[in-house]
């Protein structure tokens, strides 16, 4: 199976491609192609030093990262959504994961959804209707992605409206270090799942705590 | 210190009265003392069931549960709310506790907030503007609170605009079981946490789960 990572020389998007790599072929995409094969360079450097015995990562556009794969993970903040997935073609037929949670830091960091409820159901009505979207991945800290001498031993919701498509998100999602998948629902399920971004922060900042997760028990 | 329960012959009412009456002096309130006087000599024979030396339990109406106590603990459903804080006064002086969720089962388990935000803001609309409330135990179930032989192994988000309100509310939640108290931040927060209780109704009814609760790591 072939992964894209659109946005993946990001910080969330060059975690998820190290801990990726050593499980499917994944193709990190940026708007500059130079830019994100040199990610991959350094990627693989790293997951050498960290005695991976083989990975495939190679960089690319981002437009490459997605025509060239099977799912395809939006790793981008949420207020480049519109103009990304604008330039952006060749949807139809993928699997598309939406780890992006619309928030804002203000006093406190407050989530701040879109008029359809959550960035998931934005991505849904920007992109075809035969595409296939799920949101995973939402409260892991980019930290803890690139931390490849911590297992992540966290609870991830997944939703979905495409029961096809959700099994195989959380497969992925299953295979990645101690990650543990839940069902959440329909992709509507989102916005309660995107909330609980700004929470974590909230709870690191005021309780002196970094990189906060969540347990399901 | 004497905690007040409005609600406290109700499904989480009843299993707070006994996680809290070995801690506390607790005045459960019913819209029905008689009621309530039942339902705590219901609960004191559990607690000696369960091996409890000693405990304070005292059945009285929902206004003399907020009248004689220090701290409240608002444990109606959302529909409720509006209803009996309108036939209730003698809050000013008060710690309010919120465990309100504002949520409907549909085809799932939706966040649906008052206009102020959350349940927390509509009550803070409500009360006199000299009581200090807070939100926290929104995402313990009913069962979990009632199994006395079972630890509550869970995090607590508290949110609050008082800051010595907030600490004696973390101090009480931390006091019950290994529950641990987080200071989730202001009360504006408290939309975030109650959207969370819909969440674990969702990942509990898609997972074959039971009362499914979370923690923080």
């Amino acid at each position: 199976m072939k992964i894209g990572i659109v946005g993946g020389t990001g910080d969330i998007g060059e975690g998820m491609a190290m801990r990726l790599a050593p499980l499917y072929d994944v193709i990190v995409g940026s708007r500059d192609e130079v830019k994100a094969q040199h990610s991959c360079e350094c990627n693989i450097s790293t997951l050498k030093d960290c005695g991976a015995s083989c990975c495939s990562l190679a960089g690319a556009t981002n437009q490459e990262a997605v025509s060239c794969a099977d799912v395809v993970i939006l790793a981008i903040p949420f207020k480049n959504v519109v103009g990304t997935l604008e330039g952006l073609d060749c949807f139809e037929d993928k699997i598309v994961i939406s780890p992006v949670n619309p928030m804002e830091k203000r006093d406190h960091f407050v989530f701040v959804p879109p008029a359809e409820g959550s960035a998931a159901l934005l991505i849904k009505r920007l992109l075809p209707k035969e595409t296939r979207i799920c949101s995973a991945f939402n409260t892991i800290a980019a930290n803890k992605w690139k931390a490849l001498d911590e297992e992540l031993t966290y609870s991830v919701p997944v939703c979905g409206d495409d029961d096809e498509a959700k099994r195989e998100v959380m497969a992925i999602v299953n295979k990645i270090s101690k990650l543990q998948a839940f069902d959440a629902g329909p992709l509507a399920v989102s916005s309660m799942v995107e909330a609980l971004t700004p929470l974590l922060l909230n709870i690191a900042r005021y309780n002196k705590m970094r990189d906060v997760g969540i347990q399901f028990r």
